[in-house]
């Protein structure tokens, strides 16, 4: 059996589960808690020398680290992901730039807010939110024309986008400003198996 | 003939020249003057519509863009990038790695102080500073026991780390810190095709 580990209120494990239950593939989860400083003792060092959940443990015992990697590695030979090699490419360009122009602008405005800590690291937040927003309207132009993120199926790329495009509200962002992209979260929320963020 | 789209000091393009030259992949080169905003053009809007460089134009005349992308389009099939699925997540974890923890934290101070904005962006440049910190640190424990980044051969993982570590000290940081880094950027530069970022 697969084994998830994940932690309360991550979007990049969320990423994960929400593709292995779209696919349909059991696994079980182990919950970090990361506030105690779980995934920095040894026993998890093993797993993810550099301490980061989401990693996953396959049945044979070997492990993955990295949310992107990890959804292109079950997304392989599915209909997530295309075989031809320059519509692959164009996937992961997507998985690319949510790595370097979305998930730290979204995830750490709403992270300083759980933790009380907006007013304190005020300048930063708006710096993030300053390269975020372009990186939005990129975004929702994309989906102003397409019914997916890479087109018009559903693919690996929507599964890397959506967990903290959906909660950007969370640390500031008005998705009013972005009406294709309100439009594809909802359709996002009716694919097979989608469920919530893990809360507990 | 493939066609790169790169600018002057550009990591990120450095990158795609560095693999097209190690395949001996034949290429020409358009250059386009950032500072001048020429990717910002509509014509260069139709092949990056985020307007960034590194894109590549096919002898078909389809369009790649995102260095690391751009990367694993020309590294499948190669010696580059290993079939089986669980070695080939590893790299793509280290690709990913490269765009959400090194990128943007070596780049920026490097960037700031190239057009003479040290000083006013002081608190920025520190704050990606400590973040860049324990990647390199992670980086570095990696090179203590492999050769090359994802093992004992080179592969696509060591093209897309080399370029924005091996002028992270025109940003502030200092290599001394990290011997194993150290050796393997000596290692790299004797990689058949090697050739320096473009200056001009
Ligand atoms: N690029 C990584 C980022 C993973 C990441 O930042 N994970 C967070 C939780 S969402 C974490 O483990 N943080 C703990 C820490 O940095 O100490 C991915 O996409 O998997
Ligand atoms: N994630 C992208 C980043 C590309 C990038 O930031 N390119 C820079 C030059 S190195 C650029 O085009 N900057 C122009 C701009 O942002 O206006 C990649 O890896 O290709």
């Amino acid at each position: 059996m697969i084994k998830l580990y994940d932690s309360k209120l991550s979007g990049n494990a969320w990423k994960i589960r929400l593709m292995l239950n779209f696919l349909q593939i059991p696994y079980v989860r182990e919950t970090l808690n990361l506030a105690e400083g779980k995934h920095k003792e040894d026993a998890f060092k093993k797993i993810n020398p550099f301490a980061r959940i989401p990693a996953v443990e396959l049945a044979d015992g070997r492990f993955l680290n990295e949310s992107n990697a990890i959804l292109l590695y079950f997304a392989e030979g599915t209909s997530l992901l295309p075989v031809d090699p320059v519509l692959r490419c164009k996937i992961n360009a997507w998985l690319f730039f949510e790595q370097a122009d979305l998930l730290r602008f979204l995830a750490y405005p709403r992270f300083y807010t759980m933790i009380n800590q907006r007013e304190k690291h005020q300048d930063i937040i708006s710096h993030y939110m300053e390269l975020g927003k372009p990186a939005l309207t990129h975004v929702d132009k994309c989906l102003e024309k397409n019914t997916w993120i890479a087109g018009e199926s559903l693919s690996v790329a929507d599964f890397s986008l959506y967990p903290y495009i959906s909660m950007a509200e969370e640390g500031g962002y008005v998705l009013n400003e972005w009406p294709s992209i309100q439009r594809w979260l909802k359709d996002f929320k009716d694919i097979p198996g989608y469920e919530n963020i893990v809360n507990a």
